[in-house]
């Protein structure tokens, strides 16, 4: 009787029920309903029980259902039910997958159903666990070199990435990496206990894959294990694949900071309305931002009006708060994605952004006193008989406009990150746009002060 | 009598005397006189001869004069006599070495010495020839497998990047790979002859290393051998450096693409006026740039006086401008970077680029003509009787500026590379400096067109 409520919740997509309704009943007796449902819908109803949980059923199953289970998880059908829920509902209701799951899913499944299978896994999207891949030669610490000699022959499949064998205890849980020259130079009646240092570096499944780049270039290897959360052996991460992630990371980190939203395609296969909206979404957007000069330049046409003079800086002083913002900004966002610098490295940053931006106003504003100046002197331009206040208007503005440009350029992508907003979307136009509004203030206020009495 | 001759030229640093002096000589003859000279001057001697005539003179010397030789290639005077030297002279006079050399320098020098030598064989910098080390096991045709195998285990290195041998003709010309594994499962009497198949992939020595990039993504493979010019196997190039390369380029073209020199060091550890060097020149050079648009303003100042209000969309209308670029260029300069666009693909980019600065520019000039009809009827800003044809400017204005930063930002990166320079150099900061100016021009003579009659 329970079955048919079963699938009317999976209908209707009401998850949270169906999830309370399981939790009351005793793991076997679930086992049993399940046998009798269709295999889309044991791959839900599977997926969307707490981990402990759907551990205690799956080893209530009999072994051809557990296949069958597993190859349902591989199926569009299954992720589609479970796509179709909002994601931070799905954040909070899927958890990881049981270890013993993951690793026969990934061994058991074609590359595609594999690809379909890891969306439901439990790992976030960019995540390492999104890039595992099966092919690696476990092992037992009480088998002997012999043994596992024999079962890397077997077993070993055709890949350059068989640089290790790694050791598990018996529950699964990685102990040991054993690299294949060690092994192939052992005793052969040696026990691999005996020839093992219990020394190992593994990746996280759920950690960013990011990191996973920064430890292979740390490490230099071929190949990283990876644990799930409690330690068990899932998969292995490759460095050819680490090598995609990094060249995909930076394109999208490059993307993003020059204001597109991250393509899904290359440049010339992602179609024209594709194309026009990830542009005209940010363009819209910087527009909007921009629209707040108008405003403030209409706040100050007064003082246009009466000193004229003042407008022709306006598009220099501007930029240059754009550029030595988008300066700052570039540095510490790459930083940042390095691991260069840290959260922590706040400080460090406000004061080397601080002098970068003090002694770089600095140089500008005397570039923009001789340039009005030097015009001046020259009859190019005139500035009326008050140029020397112009002057220093000028280069008083470019100091403060640069020195505020460094600061938001610099610390923006830190507080970003503080946020768990990725750094990169600070785009150098975003950074422009930001100090263009606040730069056009301080020119103005910094004019009102040292013209006043003058042409103000 | 030629020996000191020899001396005082490389004391003159005369090395184009130096070369026509030798070549004179038979090489036997000059074998003779480097031995009696010191190992430093040997070694710049060696390093400014033509290829063949180095090859020559080479095989004449004696064991241990060509051990000293290499190693005297590795030592930093011989580098820095050889590094005063202007970099188009020195292209000019060096040659690639001989392959007998370079593979002799990277197996019998130390990782310093390596790193010394290598800047020394002739290999532009940032090429694949940099990045090889000397860890490959080399055999010959007609060795029977057991004899290869045999000859791993003796030179085998301990490195998980062994998983290819590479088959050596008589004159040291790579003629196949086999993996480590067809090996292993190879018949131990049969010749390497028999179970090669001739087919291999190779990486030239004087490849740039962003080419590399590309091939191992393409190949996935763990390690590849590198060829010099006469298909001479002279080293390999293993994944894991290639991920350093990739995160390298990476990260120079995205300090570049902000408008900053490439820095040499990680962000916390460049010490603070190489910082404010490596940004001040860029920011003042836009700078310098950057005054046009006061000249420009300059030049419309009339136009200003008498229609103040077009002022203030100046900003507005100028940054919508270079952030329409400084998309399009980042695509672009990402694109070129990865491979996916080529130059003789700049007729698709064009068109490309066309449509997409319409359509967005058509989209924002609809939101420039709502902002200002929306700001008049609310009565937020005024902009006299005549804002119907103001609005008009703008959003014509915007449609121009667009279109243009646009086609400015997709098309100057394909032509830097055909310029072969650097198409990264094309910053965000600098498209929307080149846009800003040609954007105030634009949007002037737009509003003389429109508002002719009426406020012009």
């Amino acid at each position: 009787l329970v079955g048919p409520e079963i699938v009317e919740m999976i209908t209707n997509r009401q998850f949270g029920e169906l999830r309370a309704t399981l939790e009351a009943l005793p793991p076997d007796a679930v086992a049993d309903i399940l046998a009798d449902m269709s295999l889309e819908h044991v791959g839900v109803v599977f997926r969307v029980l707490p981990r402990d949980f759907a551990a205690a059923i799956f080893e209530y199953m009999p072994l051809p259902a557990q296949e069958a289970l597993l190859h349902s998880l591989g199926q569009e059908q299954v992720a589609a039910v479970l796509n179709a829920m909002a994601p931070d509902d799905r954040t909070a209701l899927l958890e990881e997958l049981p270890g013993a799951v993951t690793q026969r899913l990934l061994t058991l499944l074609s590359p595609d159903e594999r690809r379909v299978a890891t969306q439901l896994l439990g790992y976030p999207e960019e995540s390492v666990g999104r890039r595992m891949t099966p092919d690696y030669v476990a092992a037992r610490a009480d088998w002997t070199v012999a043994q596992l000699l024999e079962h890397i022959r077997k077993v070993g499949r055709d890949k350059e990435t068989l640089s290790h064998a790694y050791v598990l205890d018996e529950r699964g849980r990685l102990i040991d990496d054993l690299r294949l020259r060690e092994i192939v130079l052992a005793d052969p009646n040696a026990r691999l206990s005996d020839i093992m240092d219990r020394q190992f570096f593994a990746l996280r499944a759920d950690q960013d894959q990011e990191e996973a780049v920064r430890e292979f270039q740390r490490l230099d290897r071929i190949a990283l294990p990876v644990v799930d959360s409690t330690g068990l052996l899932v998969g292995i991460v490759t460095v050819d694949d680490v090598l995609d992630v990094a060249q995909q990371e930076a394109t999208e980190d490059i993307q993003k900071m020059g204001a597109v939203e991250v393509l899904d395609a290359p440049y010339l296969e992602t179609d024209l309305l594709t194309m026009a909206r990830k542009r005209g979404l940010w363009l819209s957007g910087l527009f909007l931002g921009e629209m707040l000069t108008a405003t403030a330049m209409g706040h100050f046409e007064g003082e246009l009006a009466r000193a004229q003079k003042l407008a022709l800086f306006v598009p220099l002083i501007i930029s240059s708060g754009g550029n030595s913002g988008s300066q700052a900004s570039t540095l510490v966002i790459r930083a940042l994605a390095l691991g260069e610098v840290k959260l922590r490295d706040w400080w460090r940053v406000l004061r080397r952004e601080l002098a970068s931006g003090l002694l770089l106003g600095l140089w500008l504003a005397l570039l923009g006193l001789a340039r009005v100046h030097a015009w001046q002197w020259l009859g190019w331009q005139t500035y009326t008989e008050y140029y020397h206040r112009i002057a220093l208007t000028v280069a008083a503005a470019l100091l403060g406009v640069i020195l505020w440009g460094t600061l938001v350029g610099g610390m923006l992508p830190l507080l970003l990150r503080r946020l768990k907003i990725d750094p990169a979307t600070l785009s150098a136009p975003l950074v422009a746009t930001l100090v263009d509004v606040s730069g056009l203030v301080i020119y103005f206020e910094v004019g009102m002060l040292i013209l006043r009495g003058t042409l103000l």
